[in-house]
């Protein structure tokens, strides 16, 4: 058995590229890329990375090499996935919804060989380009922007633009060969930076390996079949689009590209190109609310929502449901490449009633096939929690889709990777039937006099009252209990229009809400404070800063110590 | 991004054993394993591969050793291909319809530690083990007997048996700990050997890592959702199920075990059970065809069934499908772990005629995911053939799930990787839209003329021919083409039992169907003889033996030839 040696034919290096090579043999007739009037075949798609991987090398793109793009879902972001790793270079996708002081940062840490940006940001990247030449980090930036419109015009190359990397491109056979053939699997393959809320952002490092099972992994999760048509609401900046970049490469299927998410864009887009699959936050399902319904009576069934980032509210997944998508629910984060829970349907669901359908559908599920293993534990022993439901733990994972650490900080990696799993910091139990559901982030628990509080929780029930648009719950302090549950609330537009008595209204809504929130929670876990707001504060990715609610609710008073208070009064 | 070192956490081997885990964890209600009146729950499964692994270790089976096994699609086959690996051996499954001396040759080659046999086999394995110990092959062999019935009955194990190791096992927190931590991924899992029809057999290790990426591959080639319910009418000894005894696992899905591959017994589970997938070579078609057809009134879907050994001719899968199975096409080898090629159903194949449908599907079909690259290559120039669906060339692939090699034969693996590629010896085209499709084995190609003969084509156009249930085209010495196509044809049994004036009818059956050739084939690939047989010659896999037919061909006279010797007598 030692004697057989490992050789070219029977071990190639695991990555997701090879899904874009099989694609232009495998679908060669079929769309790879819709984008308003522009349409390309895999074939195209193909060509068109193999020009610009080319163009990278010959402007000394080495390996390891970090290039940082700032774009929307437009094709040149989905064709860098391919191209950039291709050169044997690491993309670097950063968030379009910060701002210039974070861009920089990204930029200094990342230390990027070229920026590409968006033309529709080059007044935020002259900003950053500003930022960056006022200190003194030697970055030697090569920045080239990325045009609309200019696809199939422009002949002649003046300035260095996207378009023209491309047709300058000369894919020989020497660099052909050189692009499909990756040195190491665990290369890195992408550079994301998460969103991190209190301190400096951190820079994920994934590897093609990690990419190429997660792919797979999320394929068979979704149980995504061949040629879909998938509809980019998903930011491809926002780890990877999931890694359904290079999935929908795997499936063959069509990316329908937008360069705003908004609900007309996006139902125009379904039914122009019978759109099947869509990945978004739970936040878009208000945007998708604000729009018309789906006309299903033209479609052969309904559009394949995937949602995570944070648990979507039962009552949410019930109205977007009914508007003619199928939602599942996942968990994922940048550190694992991409979503790593998938909340499977089982066939006896089908049997109970809507509302417990939704609340089942709204647990973050079961371990994909692409990890090794994911477990809750006690943070303090490392011992497994009972598979009850109840016992709370912190959720770790390990497998060969986690990242390959955060760049240039061991200090973060090696606090991640203690105890040889990937500490999620977040905070879930096992139920009995093995799926796993999240109570809240490490830092977003409540501790009421000592008693553990899932903000989380708290917002599902505040969820199905009657007009609650969104709403999130933090910890505020208290004499007695030390810390409380303090909600806030956004209600639908109707119910903040008529200005008149608005604050007598909201005073005796307060009172109502806490009221009913104590018939359908264990007292310790009410709201003792409820704050109305316009809207919640969010951060690049949509996601809702606790933080700063945090810092609200600390000036705060509970309801409960009001009354305390007039009566000493 | 070099200082990023891989840990524990993030680079773990992959191994289908992990799938086992997963199953019992995430999947902790779901049926495992349906025989006769035997079920068992995936933690069930789990715990017994792990009891059986433990008294594996007990036994002293260390890393690398062989285990071999001759048994049909009975549980304990199915728990072997995890336990066998979790105690860091090598599954050797044998195939059951061999016999006394094939099998002897199997175990003096691949040098097993455990030999383990199903009661059914004992006459046969006597005899082997006779053979065994009539030559100085040093062997020391424990031969372990597997019961049935005995399941959940036997307390006192006296002699050693099946059961009774699984009683006795002690999965001990640190042996389980040993049997999901495994050293190298591309250690081997299996060794499985090929029923070569014209030298001795071949036996081809296959890795984890191979088996691994194979089984993700299969279930995402036939889009293979959660839970399937898989019938096992293919032997699990066939390439380990076409690695469908580790893809059901990672889908939590339920095995329904069968002993005899008959058509009441095939039907009878598929109704009991609702079996929703099943393989099988298309062979077996034939056996489905004498049986009912399926009542699909009271079924939700059709039984989805992956076909593949030998290009299933279109006529029988259009007979096929009308009972009430859904057919998908698929071409595999054991030398590639499992099946490579899928034949995925395109969504503009459904405004096609049924005929050009079946056409269509008979093709072998698209890459997995699983492997880096498949092309079709002249076999003098080592050039790509064009993808015009006519060049012929040899289909060469690369990728992870290849075989590590031939045990023990260095010359064959040699040959197999020749020029990077594993190489099949099977001739094929590339279509324009892709997909591949095979024409023949090197060896079985006819070349009359100077001209190529793919005998997969003359079979195709006879299988449309009324009342033909088999056949099989070969080479015949012809004096002055060199080769000539001669036809073996196995009658539907009506066409058969009328013996008198049998013979006359032969001869102008004959004629008929050299005549329908001539008007459906180019004159050259038209059979000049056609011998009508009972039933073709097969080995035990089923497989037509094509060189017996050509040794049959040897001896016989093209029908143009007696024209001529009449004409000259």
């Amino acid at each position: 058995m030692d004697n057989l040696d490992l050789c070219e034919a029977n071990n190639v290096p695991l990555t997701p590229i090879t899904f874009l090579k099989r694609a232009s043999e495998c679908y060669p007739n079929r769309t790879s890329i819709i984008y308003g009037q522009t349409r390309f075949t895999w074939p195209q798609t193909y060509e068109r990375c193999c020009r610009l991987a080319a163009s990278l090398i010959t402007l000394n793109i080495a390996k390891n090499d970090v290039v940082s793009v700032l774009a929307p879902n437009i094709p040149a972001m989905y064709e860098m996935h391919f191209a950039v790793p291709m050169a044997g270079a690491v993309l670097n996708p950063i968030n379009t919804r910060l701002d210039a002081t974070s861009i920089t940062a990204i930029l200094r840490h990342a230390k990027p060989k070229i920026f590409f940006i968006d033309r529709s940001f080059q007044p935020l990247a002259q900003e950053v380009l500003h930022l960056l030449s006022s200190d003194n980090s030697n970055l030697n930036l090569l920045v080239i922007f990325i045009d609309e419109n200019d696809y199939p015009k422009r002949v002649s190359c003046d300035e260095l633009d996207y378009e023209c990397l491309i047709q300058r491109g000369e894919p020989t056979p020497s660099f052909v060969a050189r692009m499909f053939r990756i040195q190491d699997e665990h290369d890195p393959i992408s550079l994301n930076y998460t969103s991190g809320t209190t301190a400096d952002p951190k820079g994920v490092v994934i590897s093609h390996r990690g990419a190429y099972l997660c792919s797979l992994s999320v394929i068979i999760g979704w149980e995504m079949g061949t040629c879909p048509v998938y509809l980019w609401t998903l930011p491809m900046f926002h780890c990877n689009g999931w890694t359904f970049t290079w999935a929908t490469a795997a499936r063959g299927g069509t990316s329908v590209c937008m360069r705003h998410v908004t609900a007309p864009e996006i139902y125009k887009n379904i039914v122009m190109h019978s759109v099947t699959h869509m990945c978004c936050v739970p936040t878009v399902f208000n945007i998708l609310l604000k729009g018309n319904s789906l006309d299903l009576s033209h479609r052969s069934g309904p559009v394949h929502v995937l949602t995570g980032g944070s648990p979507p509210p039962a009552a949410l997944v019930k109205k977007v449901q009914r508007l003619g998508f199928q939602v599942m629910h996942v968990y994922g984060l940048t550190e694992a490449t991409g979503p790593v829970l998938f909340c499977e349907w089982q066939d006896e669901w089908n049997r109970l009633p809507e509302n417990q359908q939704m609340e089942l559908k709204a647990r973050q599920g079961l371990s994909i096939l692409g990890l090794a293993e994911v477990d809750v534990k006690n943070k303090e022993t490392q011992e497994s929690v009972p598979r009850d439901g109840k016992t709370m733990g912190e959720i770790v994972m390990k497998g060969s889709s986690i990242m390959k650490g955060y760049l240039k900080n061991p200090k973060a990696t090696f606090e991640a990777f203690k105890h040889g799993w990937f500490n999620t910091g977040d905070v879930g139990v096992i139920h009995p039937d093995g799926h796993i559901e999240i109570k809240d982030r490490s830092k977003d628990i409540i501790i009421s006099g000592g008693e553990n509080i899932s903000s989380v929780e708290v917002e599902n029930v505040l969820y199905k009252y009657p007009k609650v648009l969104e709403t999130a719950v933090v910890a505020m302090p208290h004499p007695m209990w030390g810390e409380t549950p303090c909600a806030f609330v956004v209600l639908e537009k109707s119910e903040t229009t008529n200005k008149e008595g608005r604050e007598d209204k909201y005073v005796t809504r307060e009172r109502n809400l806490i009221e009913y929130c104590r018939e359908n929670l264990p007292h310790f876990m009410c709201p003792r404070k409820v704050v109305f707001l316009e809207e919640l504060p969010k951060n690049g990715n949509g996601k809702i800063l606790k933080p700063k609610l945090r810092d609200i609710a600390k000036g705060l008073v509970a309801e409960d110590e009001v009354n305390v208070r007039s009566k000493v009064v």
